[in-house]
């Protein structure tokens, strides 16, 4: 803290300051993500340290595993309570939070020690982390993804959030879990569709940065899908390569300081995209046609061949992803836009790919482009059909 | 970020962990608290460096103060949008933020470069200051206190927050004002009740680490209220001494990591006592009772002599504070330490003055003490009558 000057009697005079401090400090904040196999088997004690805990789980997942976490916490003797919540687009709302809010109430939480488990898809953790970041201004918490968008995406940044009126996360902190586990097998339950959806937001890490899971993708995508992640075909790789893509880019930039940022990429139509279609598109559903029309953008700027552009399409399409959707058109994505560069703070900042694994920031997209490239976007849709 | 091990094929091992990665970074926090007279002269041009600007104003400040403020941005000729809101502990709710937050969106908002103006007291910003930190994850805005408490508490320092359910400030975020500008004309049209209320935050001050000023309080401090920190008692030492306490405070601790903290004196038990009294007490009243039982438990155990003990309460008395009220009893002071506690996660840290101008934490406070101490404490305030 420095005193501009000193304090004096003369606080009263008009005109210039007579005392002005500034107050300079810094929050330290260190997180863990780390895979973990075997998280709800009683012989892994990575659940819980000890002490008691409140679970949060979201109600699916309950169902397909809330007997495995309840006889979890009872084979190791710690005290619980597990409370369900459901967790979808729709009801990613502020109610939401004060019934987590309620639960850690009445559980009669401690501040720090006692941090709370989030068991569920990015929807679930991005409640539950906004719950704990407003309960007496900051509780720990600890992130189990149960979903692939969740292992590659939500379940390892800092951003918690829910959507309000017709803006998708409009409301949120940044409060990352004290640790993220991540445990494959839960993919195991996961249906194609979901799978797909965490699938767009690893393409995306490999579209703006990682041409190496690209081709794995491209090889092994399909299969994965199928597969469930569980296997003959290695997921491995894509997976640590995802997670390590994505904190790489967070890392340096945790609270966006810096708008331009590649981890956006796909994320400049969609949330209005999402908002509006809801609840037809899934979250990676949405950044996929985002990503999709931003190729062909990209294309007709010649950042990348045909070849590329032709090659990107039909690995969405194979991960059973959209490429096209009635709502790429002009006046959504003209809405979209303008409150995109709201967001970026007065410019564009655009994130467009260059070839396959890098990628550049724009301020100059028009809307005869955007007209355009939807246009052709549809038109490459259709033929492929 | 660290890598524990390098990603690999192996990854669905049943097992220890094949992959993990620490994230490790901080968060610079600089802000600025400024005294600025003369701040709705359109000369000063402190209140807007340029550019539109939403103002988020007080009911009873808008009607006393409104004019002034559109006439400051029409003279500068800077659009602005003025919005009125309703601010007691009563409102201080969600429901409130999303009013801010509905004129944000509104006001089509640009994420950093258009800081919000909130204009009022201490729930005005406390709110306005919530509805920022949530805004798009941590929208920047400056803040104007009205009231002595604004001036000397929750205008300087970096939390937010409201009330949940029987709580006080239940759900909240850490998240200062860029700037804070300190205009002590505001207090001409405070009644002296409000007044009183803020005294009581600087009587803390005083009482837990500067003696100077519990001196400068028992010398000019009913002169100061009576006059409205307008007259000839010079107020200005006794400002500026409580800003510069509180964010000496502050400063090292901004996020409360330690949880030992001296602001905390007066606020054990007045967050319980003020929300069950409500609408009785004001929010300083209630921390009064709070540091008049505390200076009685610190009298008790010999921290305090009997001279200071009397002239503390007397000094709360003249500043028109109460000393003791009905909720001061031991179900009411039991259930405020079982939360207090919780809040302290797990220990009760409880502040107590050591003479005064200094402070000690302890953790052994036992309910027959405080059972003993609230009796005292009344009989104490039925004598002086």
């Amino acid at each position: 803290m420095t005193t501009t000057e000193t304090p004096s009697h003369g606080l009263f005079t008009r005109g210039e300051p007579v005392s002005a401090w500034t107050v300079a400090t810094a929050l330290p904040v260190t997180y863990e993500v780390r895979f973990t196999p075997g998280l709800l088997d009683p012989a892994n004690p990575a659940l819980a340290a000890g002490g008691r805990r409140l679970v949060v789980v979201e109600e699916t997942v309950d169902r397909l595993y809330g007997g495995r976490i309840r006889r979890w916490f009872e084979a190791r003797g710690l005290p619980y309570r597990l409370c369900v919540l459901p967790a979808h687009e729709q009801v990613k709302t502020m109610d939401s939070v004060y019934r987590v809010v309620e639960q850690m109430d009445r559980f009669g939480l401690a501040r720090r020690g006692e941090p709370v488990l989030a068991v569920g898809g990015g929807v679930l953790m991005d409640v539950v982390g906004l719950a704990c970041s407003l309960y007496r201004r900051s509780t720990p918490f600890v992130r189990i993804p149960t979903t692939l968008i969740g292992l590659v995406d939500a379940g390892v940044g800092a951003k918690t959030g829910v959507n309000f009126g017709d803006h998708k996360n409009r409301l949120g902190t940044y409060h990352p879990a004290v640790a993220t586990l991540l445990d494959p097998a839960f993919l195991a339950t996961l249906d194609r569709r979901h799978l797909g959806n965490g699938m767009a937001e690893v393409l995306k890490i490999a579209l703006v940065r990682d041409r190496r899971l690209f081709e794995l993708l491209d090889r092994d995508g399909e299969a994965l899908v199928a597969e469930r992640f569980q296997g003959p075909t290695p997921g491995g790789e894509v997976l640590t390569r995802a997670v390590h893509g994505m904190l790489s880019e967070l890392q340096p930039n945790l609270w966006e300081h810096r708008l331009e940022r590649s981890m956006d990429y796909g994320h400049s139509f969609s949330p209005t995209v999402e908002m509006r279609a809801l609840p037809e598109l899934l979250h990676g559903e949405a950044v996929c046609l985002d990503m999709a029309l931003t190729t062909v953008i990209a294309h007709r700027r010649g950042l990348l061949d045909t070849g590329q552009r032709d090659r990107i399409h039909r690995l969405m399409r194979r991960l059973g992803l959209p490429v096209w959707h009635p709502l790429i058109e002009p006046a959504t994505l003209g809405d979209a836009l303008t409150d995109t560069v709201r967001h970026r703070d007065g410019r564009q900042r655009f994130p467009l790919p260059i070839g396959i694994g890098d990628c550049c920031f724009v301020d100059d997209v028009t809307a005869a482009e955007l007209a355009a490239a939807a246009r052709e976007t549809e038109e490459l849709s259709c033929a492929a059909r």
